[in-house]
């Protein structure tokens, strides 16, 4: 039983030709992909495998892991762009773990390398099961690509290690890992090999988590390890990993942003597998917990930096946002599996927004430095570098350097998040000039789709079915959007809306075009009121971007500015100067004008206001020019 | 030689009798003085001095400057209200004092109990001539305040003893405290003693600060201590103890706020003393900096909690605000000191923004409660615990308890701080009803203040030379006031400013009153640009009174409400409901209605504002009911 209504189509039925994506794709393949591999070589990820005593960069308990992102975002990349020199990458990395596996499957640098008699004594800090996860994606991709088995087998071997040894059996560990990943990586591998093995381990580390007496309590005391609960405060409790209690019972979205991103995603594709209604209730809960509480409006979560993980609810702080990369990549991959089970616009609201906004600010546009953290605002000053976290420029490569192969894989894959399909239906959730080949009921329909999306609202859907045939083609009214038009060859035509898609069911013939109107208009957002830090502020949106001020375009004291409210003489203009094609918004603005502050800090108020043009830009492109303030929400004024 | 242009006139020629002061200083005498002692004695401090092996409460470095400070304020106490309990008290502290101290005159309970090889060897952290200055300071008050010579002599002898300690020359330690305190209490000695030998170990100490090779690092490597600078992200660096630098290149107030503050007052007495041109700039440099670019509109200073320092310029966070208590009452010392080396009103206005505000804030009304931070918003909430210096609610202790008997020793001598005199002058720094008898030129005048101050402008002296004469009474012009008016005798009159004090020259004769009247409006005020955390914002202050809204008062959602800037159509109304005889305001204010928010957190601009009137009570008066939110920066509407 399988309660997945709708079926994703995958990239690789999905060509990309799209003045917005496209060269942001390019941009991946040629610099980001090649860049994360040569990082990883110089730090010794790749040759970790082969470390022996003497060398230097010992491995580290999370490196596997970030060339398996790596390889997946590699294969991918391949996939649709041969290249023999990055297979040959591969290869020769994939060698290596199969010269580096154990006899019994087992495969980690670090342990195997520093600490071999220790596998297995921390799930709680030490990354072996995460690790393995993403080897498992990596390997499901790369074989998906090239049809090439070894890099699987490993894997499979690996699996069958983690089966034996983990699970309720005697002699088997009843554990999980602390960071969430393998979970949702065997059910991509279950997906490819339909081997019930892989679903039974995914479902036995899902609703083993959380269950009493706590793994990690009895791992820690036979360690004799104690000293690590001053972290959290002297308390013992697991929300951290969200193991404080079974899955099924979680209703906040709690702790380490990126790994409850992962879980949830995992609960969410083990529900559609397993038919398990109380699982996906518990992921609606989760998701409109996030939904209604806990999202930046650029898609970011996990706003603390302390176990960079969710704060309470409507806690957002801008300034000091974590926001990390991986955690909006995350919500991406959890919205995109609620998507599957319920075809509700919400979810693909949130995956474009996460999309648009606060994955892709994570990239600079030459794809070769990146955000860890992704601040709402900015304020560049050394006595800031407590807040070591937030910095004002994209970095070349990070200690922990999980996000930018993170952001390659995802970008490498896009196509697989624009349709998806029913027994009878065509859905189409993002809008990207694209092409697809997507069968119904055995009759292969080419949907084409052609738009200027994000900077333009209007969208032309040719469908042709090989034979004509009747069926709903189901397309996402954007949450942003408040008035549209849908034509069909033309004419209007009666659709319905359920759950924020327009469906338009008739008898297709071959070549019958869409076209959709979404009307775009620059657009003051709000936020509710318990959120605090954006109290008393506004900030700018147009379609599913969100814009930001730059120091740049506006000088210094963003903090001070307000947007005329009432009259804010929105003027959408095609700017270059950062990225082609985007599109820039000028709006009437205020600030006060900078005088006769000396000797004091405070004064009754006579400030004069300066009334002034502001230039808003696309949030994803800030810090493309020098480091300077930044400011996603801005006074009402 | 001596600089210091204006002599204090001391709290003991003072009496105070003020509808605002005197129950507050009433409070102090019967319960904050002896609930400062109850805990001393509660949680070991007072038995420290005999403290054996086997007894709980282990003496801590820094508890014999707790007990001092109580001494000191019970002894300023006892000089207006003689109390024979509240003397034994003393007394039997002293005696511990005198029966602990060793034969060549040192005297620290932690050192002598527990470490006695180990004293004077970490000056940096140890806090010993930290505390040493406190009891210092105890000393002086309680010989002047009883004329007992006994703890006087203790501390003469230490004294003596740290003299032949430190130095310059052969066999002595070049060191200095890493927290000031014993040079603005060597300072005090030498008022009293008149004993160079007083003087010349505070000039040292102040002088000697900063040197190079710095003195922490030579001692810190005797010790084969290397691990202390994590603190301080690795970097060595003496920012935090003021010892960078010499004293005399200091630019910038830097590092642990209190510590500054009592520096700073010390350089400026030594200046005074010693007519040193130089340091005396450099406090001028270091005051204006406070003034300009480090201080909250409560008077409050030290916004970080790393450190419980200065953070960089114009770096004031509301809500996460460190704003000890005792970095305001030492700010007070400092502005006290400059006001005697230079009449300008702005000192006076400091000390004036301080204490009515940031220091006043530090205790409960019923004076048995104390907060350690000042912040100037308040979101309580569990989720913020990990900010924990953050209280929404005055604590009854802390375990480092520095303040409830910083505010105790400030109130029971306020009297000192009000009048000032020149060689043929009154100066009237501060707004209180009380008497004072000053000499001028041999000449007793009586001075008798009546006023209703700080919630209300008129402020009547009644000057009484004991023989008519000529000379002048200069009174301050609050830096808040804009606008009032001067009558001598009932008629106007002509008067000079200078430096912000009216200047009225004339001959008195008995009994002739000066009738003063500063207009007090209810005001908003803003601050600097730069100051990023109040942009957008605006605070109401009436008179030297900030004020605050309260959840108690407006309900929640503090962060969302604004102010009608342009029609705040306040209403000042006299509210007894916290604190009897206090002025609240009502003011003309809206905020967003709580409607339609549920499954998001964004959307475009559409809330209906709700106007209403809010209520602001005076900052210093907040968190005496439940816990609540709180703001004294409220958005401009």
């Amino acid at each position: 039983m399988n309660m997945r209504k709708n079926i994703p189509v995958d990239f690789s039925n999905v060509e990309i030709r799209d003045s917005f994506w496209s060269p942001r794709l390019d941009t991946n393949r040629k610099n980001t992909i090649p860049t994360v591999y040569a990082w990883s070589e110089k730090t010794g990820r790749i040759d970790a495998w082969k470390w022996k005593p003497g060398m230097k960069n010992k491995p580290h308990h999370f490196w596997d892991s970030d060339v398996a992102k790596w390889i997946e975002a590699a294969a991918y990349s391949l996939e649709k762009n041969p290249d023999k020199n990055l297979e040959r990458q591969i290869d020769h990395v994939v060698d290596l773990m199969g010269a580096a596996q154990l006899k019994d499957g087992y495969l980690n640098s670090f342990y195997i390398k520093l600490h071999p008699k220790k596998r297995w004594t921390n799930l709680r800090d030490m990354h072996e099961l995460y690790c393995a996860g993403h080897l498992i994606e990596g390997a499901v991709a790369y074989f998906t690509a090239t049809g090439k088995r070894k890099f699987l087998d490993i894997m499979l071997k690996y699996v069958d290690h983690i089966s034996r040894t983990f699970g309720r059996k005697p002699g088997q560990k009843r554990g999980y890992c602390g960071h969430e990943e393998v979970e949702l990586a065997l059910l991509k591998l279950y997906n490819l090999t339909g081997d019930k093995k892989h679903l039974e381990l995914a479902e036995y580390f899902i609703n083993e988590r959380g269950q009493k007496p706590n793994y990690f309590s009895i791992e820690a005391k036979k360690r004799g390890d104690t000293g690590h609960w001053a972290f959290f405060g002297g308390k013992e409790n697991y929300d951290y990993y969200q193991a404080e209690k079974p899955v099924r019972q979680l209703d906040e979205a709690l702790g380490h942003a990126v790994r409850a991103g992962y879980l949830y995603s995992a609960m969410a594709s083990l529900a559609a597998e397993t038919n398990d209604k109380a699982l996906f209730e518990t992921c609606k809960r989760l998701f409109d917990n996030i939904l209604s509480k806990k999202m930046y409006i650029t898609g970011g979560i996990g706003s603390k930096k302390h176990g960079e993980a969710f704060s309470y609810e409507y806690d957002l702080q801008n300034e000091t946002a974590y926001a990390e990369t991986c955690a909006a990549i995350s919500l991406v991959f959890f919205s995109y599996r609620m998507l599957q089970l319920e075809q509700k616009s919400v979810y693909a609201d949130v995956m474009e927004r996460a999309l648009y906004n606060g994955v892709m600010s994570g990239v600079s546009l030459d794809g070769k430095a990146f955000f860890y953290s992704n601040p709402l605002s900015a304020y560049p000053h050394p006595g800031n570098m407590l807040e070591e976290h937030v910095k004002p420029e994209r970095q070349k490569w990070f200690g922990c350097s999980c996000c930018p192969s993170n952001v390659a894989r995802l970008l490498a894959s896009l196509g697989s998040y624009i349709y998806m399909k029913g027994e009878d239906e065509i859905r189409v959730n993002l809008f990207i000039s694209s092409s697809a080949s997507i069968d119904i009921k055995g009759n292969p329909v080419l949907v084409s789709q052609k738009t200027n999306y994000p900077w333009d609202g209007s969208v032309s859907l040719e469908v042709s079915p090989q034979t004509p045939a009747e069926f709903k083609v189901c397309v996402r009214i954007p949450g942003w959007c408040r008035k549209y038009s849908i034509k069909v060859k033309g004419a209007n035509i009666k659709f319905s809306i359920v759950n924020g898609y327009a469906i338009i069911k008739r008898k297709w013939s071959s070549g019958e075009k869409i076209e959709i109107n979404f009307e775009m208009p620059a657009t003051l957002v709000e936020a509710d009121p318990r959120l605090r830090h954006d109290c008393g502020k506004v900030a700018i949106q147009r379609g599913p971007i969100v814009y930001c001020a730059e120091e740049a375009d506006n000088g210094k004291h963003l903090y001070d500015v307000a947007i005329d409210v009432t009259h804010p003489g929105f003027v959408v203009n095609s700017d270059n100067s950062i990225l082609k094609g985007a599109v820039a918004i000028v709006a009437n603005a205020c600030r006060r004008k900078d005088a006769g502050w000396k000797g004091q800090l405070y004064r009754p108020c006579e400030s004069k206001l300066e009334k002034f043009r502001l230039k808003a830009i696309p949030y994803f492109i800030w810090a493309n020019r020098k480091p300077g303030e930044m400011a996603v929400w801005l006074n009402r004024g």
